[in-house]
């Protein structure tokens, strides 16, 4: 198939090569002709242009770029597309984009590939970005169903899983294991710069070791990925947080009430909990 | 030096193999029969006890049992002990150990060596576990110098960095940098079990993954350890989780006024923060 790409850093780089790989014709669009010259270059696309018009050959464009350009690049395509050619992201957050690029075009289905790496950019495009992991789908209602079936045969061929939920409940899901623990972990470090006892604040930073290293890990992570998660899944991160300080607040009384029979009750049943998530 | 160590876990263990590896003489105790055979068998001390009467010999005696053993350990070995014997101890909180066993025992000066592993018992003991770790000293103005000396001495020659602090200034560092993380990780499973709707919590739990399984680690651990820490440490521990929930209550109030360039200075900030522990 002629596939398109808009995007072309490691999400969309690493699609490139893994799509020129199964002998899909690859068409790549980024902003930067930079860019363009080392995905040609690297063999990631077969032609790569700062031009959209080149994508109306396209059957099937994966949108890859970040959550907030993905609208205005639905609006450039509109006048140069066909109505028959497919749409699909790869945006972390699925609700507010599936709802504000149906109307605009109705051949879409939102996506979201569980992959990634601690690097961005095309220099960390690779092939295996997806063989073993699952991708998202996300029909509506509305969603033709060849839509649905030729973007899963795509990415099912990337040795993918492929599994499909509503946009709510993905970014439901999304909000309790992959942002809420941003937040938790990053307000964690936040709670410990406050300390105003030099001397107790100089030992803390120099005992930390493995365990504040992981639970701090996800918190000391890009800040505009944090931003972009609280801004798109606002009502999910809120509700995730409300939860989370529920539970906080049962968690510091069963402390001031010394009632330690029930505080083991509770970090057991969290133990135990642990390993239905992993 | 004839040296006895009271416990024979893990980090009792493993200080008879490394002392014995200094040439010192080492006296076990454990309450366990069982134990004193493996110690023998394993070389970890030169002789092992059920019978606390050998220790008589001792000079210095290092107590590695759970906290809540150690104040009963130094009321059997007061009457067994001349005045000159040193106590020292491991235990992971230092203020309510140094004011209990100090009016019993004033030849006695607490520590708490940086170092663990996630295995426990005998069986996990390893001479080299002190070899480059910090060993924390907790002398006060009541302990005798003497005693400050030798067992700085002692724990040196074991390749650690020994480093001296208050009892309540190592319990206010450790609370935060040990024991809140602890808290905030058990708290973020318990958040996620709350989740009511079974298709969300289902997606939650076959999409979680490396970031989830790093925050969460540490709270998926050993709840009577958790126990420990908050009854042991709990004015510190209280102090923590207090800040902590402030911090969260401001980053909720940012995310509910949408104000997304405070958001984003106070991931950033946050971000810097985390390496200054690190």
């Amino acid at each position: 198939m002629k596939l398109g790409i808009i995007g072309l850093g490691l999400i969309g780089g690493s699609l490139g090569l893994a799509l020129r790989s199964r002998d899909h014709y690859v068409l790549g669009v980024s902003r930067q002709e930079q860019t363009c010259t080392l995905a040609r270059q690297k063999g990631i696309v077969h032609e790569a242009s700062v031009d959209f018009s080149r994508l109306a050959q396209a059957e099937v464009i994966f949108i890859c770029t970040p959550i907030e350009a993905i609208l205005p690049t639905v609006q450039q395509l509109q006048p140069i597309l066909s109505s028959e050619t497919i749409l699909t992201d790869v945006g972390s957050v699925k609700a507010p984009i599936v709802e504000t690029v149906t109307p605009l075009w109705s051949n879409f289905i939102g996506g979201h590939p569980m992959t990634g790496t601690a690097q961005q950019g095309i220099a960390a495009a690779q092939s295996g970005l997806f063989s073993g992991t699952r991708y998202i789908l996300t029909p509506t209602e509305e969603t033709p169903s060849q839509a649905q079936t030729t973007v899963t045969e795509i990415v099912q061929s990337l040795d993918t899983e492929v599994m499909t939920c509503s946009p709510v409940t993905h970014d439901q899901a999304v909000a309790l294991i992959s942002h809420l623990p941003v937040f938790v972990s990053s307000t964690l470090i936040a709670a410990c710069r406050q300390e105003q006892d030099a001397e107790v604040l100089n030992l803390a930073q120099t005992l930390a070791s493995s365990g504040f290293r992981d639970t701090t890990r996800v918190g000391g992570g890009n800040p505009e990925l944090g931003v972009m998660m609280a801004k798109y899944n606002k009502q999910a991160v809120q509700q995730a947080l409300l939860t989370y300080r529920q539970q906080l607040d049962s968690l510091m009384s069963v402390i001031e009430e010394e009632n330690w029979d029930q505080l083991e009750m509770m970090l057991g049943e969290t133990q135990g909990a642990r390993s239905r998530f992993l």
